[in-house]
């Protein structure tokens, strides 16, 4: 694709019109409009022809059906039809006996991911991340006291202290380890049986995304990176991350793992690796290719 | 430099140990530790041989001076030396007849940036940053309650509900778009009279980087992007936003820039450009070189 490779979660193609937020009252009021609903950060789903997809309401049913416009964000416009992610709040499940009960079911958007079409995951993709955010900022954090929505959701304003809060990204360094023929790959204690995968950590304040990447490469593994070359990137919505893809030369092949954050660590050849991604390795395993470490490990292999 | 071209704010000597934090109440204790004070922002300056330095203090009194270790940060190891960052609250200078009065007196970072060494600079940086994100986290966006400081100041959790809060660092696409052998540049109305710089914009949740700078180009200047490529990265402090520096090539000459965000554009030659960075153009200026702007402008320039 022209601008740069698309990893699953981009390619969202609706016109965000950031710029108009402000003014979008008719956005809000126009009848044509459709909500996605989110419970728990998961979407409400439908099935069309035996496949799910976003199971879109009219926005003000929407609305009314999820308690208020205030818990709506504007996604952007699809054509001209203006799009909504309302969130339904509660513990119990809204769709199970609830007010939408028979507009469909929610499911989890690591496992949606998979199946439904890549552009209706990157817009469930946005409207999770958002509405995370807004879980996360109804207070004002400079002061405690409640804020309240603006410009169709993207912006929150303290009703004291006047603090304007934005929607936070976390910017998260991916980078997989390389030296001549050998990469690198680590495996946490949590993930299903055999799954080795590319390291990542958090870049954090005053830090590029090199130096970020470098860090983690040492205190993760112990290995000194000698170049960092960028990839790609992704928003990766569990929360509000924005992956950074990168390939990392290190200067040697002696590895002293974390035991805080991985369970173990190979050194694989490119061969190898291509057998993992293609599943036919007998003991090791790729991520999903949801995941831009996947991304990162089939761009490598295809490069030697 | 190995790790890739080092934008200033970039270069923080420091080993952060980060996995370290929990455990480190040693380095607090430790009467060899360091502290550089912050007021509004701004870092305490000494001078030392007609040169500006960063006027760092013995920890336990900066601790004392400044009203508790809660308000400090742990930066990390200079060698074995633990260095924190302490904040000065209040609204009058401590440093003209308050409790640092003596020690030195406060500069602000882009002014100091140009002057202090590049590796204070960029603790100054990392320093700013977590202090501006502390000051916005004092209470829980999620309840309202007051939060308190945890890892030595890089998490603060609240004191009711239990939600952690992590330090936070805004991407940020700024970019250059060209198109054969001239390049777009934008002025803001405050900027200095004649001053062109990159264009950029906030990276929002559910966007690549490279989508991102798409979004931009069309909504401040009516491009379309073609490719996007990465350059280099940024830490920038003001107040917390990390810089991912691209270079754009759109598909056509015609612009129509937004009046909301930019007073002007204009396309330039390669030599134009030049001409603007040799500080020798009849009308136009470029960025400070602490900007990533111009790192973005120079490396374009030298490539034609």
């Amino acid at each position: 694709m022209a601008l740069g490779f698309t990893n699953t979660f981009a390619g969202n193609p609706l016109d965000r019109r950031s710029e108009a937020r402000g003014d979008g009252a008719a956005w809000t009021a126009d009848p044509a409009a459709l909500a996605l609903v989110l419970w728990q950060g998961q979407p409400l789903i439908e099935e069309v022809e035996g496949a799910p997809r976003i199971a879109y309401l009219a926005a003000a049913r929407a609305f009314e059906l999820c308690a208020g416009v205030e818990h709506s964000l504007f996604m952007g416009l699809w054509n001209a039809t203006p799009v909504f992610a309302v969130e339904h709040e509660g513990a119990s499940d809204p769709s199970a006996g609830g007010p939408l009960e028979g507009l469909g079911a929610f499911y989890g958007l690591r496992d949606l991911a998979a199946v439904l079409p890549g552009v209706e995951t990157a817009i469930c993709g946005a409207a999770k991340a958002l509405v995370e955010w807004r879980a996360r900022h109804r207070f004002c954090g400079t002061c405690g006291t409640a804020t309240t929505a603006a410009d169709l959701g993207w912006k929150r304003i303290c009703t004291a202290c006047g603090a304007q809060h934005f929607p936070r990204t976390d910017p998260v360094t991916i980078m997989l380890p390389v030296r001549g023929d050998m990469c690198l790959l680590g495996r946490q204690k949590s993930w299903p049986r055999g799954r080795f995968s590319a390291l990542a950590g958090f870049i954090e304040p005053g830090e590029s995304v090199e130096e970020a990447c470098a860090r983690e490469l040492k205190e993760e593994a112990g290995l000194t990176a000698i170049t960092v070359r960028y990839h790609s990137s992704q928003p990766w919505p569990f929360p509000t991350n924005l992956m950074m893809g990168l390939i990392a030369e290190v200067n040697d092949d002696q590895v002293a793992p974390s035991t805080d954050e991985l369970e173990a660590v190979i050194w694989v050849s490119r061969a190898e690796l291509r057998q993992m991604l293609a599943g036919e390795h007998p003991d090791y395993g790729a991520p999903s290719p949801i995941a831009i470490a996947r991304t990162l490990m089939e761009a490598w292999a295809a490069e030697g």
